[in-house]
């Protein structure tokens, strides 16, 4: 049993979490409101853990997860965009010192992420990368059943790999404001006035899943254009850590059946046999909270059985 | 004192190397020639590394450089196009047989030479990635002092990201004969008749090189052209590796003043701050035996201090 933090920008998500992945209590609070001070962030988690150890006297380990950049091992919070007065705050070893006798592991969210997918995604991998398609392109790399977080730490920045027509980073293409103007911007061109989509629409990423469903030829080619994009990256990361098994996550990547096909075809367009023979592209396998799952992980990861 | 063997697909070499990187001896034998059968080959090996040994005796080790995909544990050639015979053969365990006293070490020759630039390029770095521009573009990356293999052993195939105008690997852009026919191809375009160098010109890289310094202008494009292409490239290695340094090596390599500037720019027209910051770029150190070197320091690498 694990007490799972999951930290974000707008929300701090506290949870119990079971060796199945199973959540049994869980609260939020909100983020702005707590992190004004280092200090009175810090005192927010100490006292929701303590409330919830009392309660859950089994629990072995705390699992943080974070947005942004951590040191190199993992204590402090380096650098985070949105948690400004939080840079700098050394979060493993204060709690640990409230928490002697418990495992607490801090982690980025988007390894979090990853790590929650090899326990609870479903599918057997020591081996893979996920990409997340979220606001922002986040992901993460198993090798060997461990985070690669390379030579600083925050190695596994798929989402930063020049592609693509434009030659620009995957995430200046499939992150979701970038996903949904380059819509809009197809559909001002009268060769795509065939599409059920306007361009003066409220666009969303939902809205052309839904009109590709449906059968839309001009939203089906959307996903196609997005399938070509992770494929190309794909090719990219497969050479760079030898991994050929990967898992697309996200919000975005719920379009998976839509796009699997073009990121394939594309993927498989570049690889020698080598990759070719076991070239996996999933869907991710957890689907709610995701956050809290991933940052229980982290203590399961270190425990690898509890 | 290490004996270091470089294995190529035309010439074995092997040579004994000091921990300053100076080659006391070396001879050379012709592959094909000795590598009809695997027995043959292994005999080889044992034959000339017992010769050394024997006028060396301060040797520590044997340290094996090889083109192809190893298994994971570094001690079978998997798969080499050039060295059929060899394929599957226990080349580690078995010449460990012959020599049990002695550290025998096997690694990808790309890899090798990362190595080798770590201990005699002349840079002091614990994280960075080589290129290594010659007939093909291969490389390796270096993570807290030693090699990164990824999941299956071959990692860090750092000319296999797609990146550029054609959406190509960068191998298929930069290879030397991928270079020569770009050149050709672009001089036949009316535009370039001003260049001195001419389309049914037997081209090299090398006159390319010397019409660049020549000032002819065209050819500074082509290097403009390179320069851009290696700075998409390092783009994405560094958000994967989490290293943002650096070290360009092979034939094509050697033009690297007049690709730098070009690479750079592209490189930090990508980055943000966090990657700028540190971000290095830098002419390979090792100039000549690069691969017995690079072999050689496997050993080292092992050993730390010899």
């Amino acid at each position: 049993m694990i007490l799972g933090i999951d930290i974000g920008g707008t929300t701090v998500k506290f949870g119990i979490v079971t060796n199945k992945g199973e959540i049994l209590a869980t609260e939020r609070h909100d983020t702005l409101e707590n992190a004004q001070t280092s200090e009175d962030f810090m005192g927010l988690l100490i006292d929701i853990s303590k409330k919830y150890i009392a309660s859950y006297p089994q629990v072995k380990g705390i699992g943080i997860g974070i947005p942004g950049q951590l040191s190199l091992d993992r204590t402090t919070l380096v650098q985070a965009n949105n948690l400004g007065a939080l840079n700098g705050t050394k979060i493993v070893p204060i709690l640990k010192e409230t928490f002697p006798d418990l495992i607490v592991r801090m982690e980025n969210d988007a390894n979090c992420t990853a790590l929650g997918e090899m326990y609870f995604g479903g599918h057997e991998k020591d081996n893979f990368i996920m990409i997340a398609l979220g606001t922002g392109v986040g992901g993460g790399v198993i090798v060997h059943r461990k985070l690669f977080i390379g030579a600083k730490g925050n190695a596994g920045e798929v989402g930063f790999l020049v592609v693509g027509p434009q030659r620009q980073v995957l995430e200046n293409y499939l992150g979701q404001r970038h996903l949904t103007n380059y819509v809009k911007e197809e559909l001002k061109k009268p060769v795509n006035g065939f599409s059920l989509l306007h361009s003066e629409d409220e666009l969303t990423v939902e809205k052309v899943f839904h009109a590709a469903k449906a059968g839309d030829r001009f939203a089906l080619n959307v996903w196609d254009y997005v399938g070509e994009l992770i494929g190309e990256t794909v090719v990219g990361l497969a050479h760079a850590y030898d991994i050929t098994q990967f898992v697309i996550g996200g919000g975005v990547g719920k379009a998976f059946e839509l796009f699997e096909a073009s990121a394939k075809k594309t993927a498989l367009s570049y690889f020698s046999p080598y990759y070719a023979d076991t070239f996996e592209l999933l869907p991710a396998g957890c689907e709610a909270d995701t956050g809290l799952i991933g940052a229980a992980s982290l203590v399961l990861n270190e425990l690898e059985t509890f």
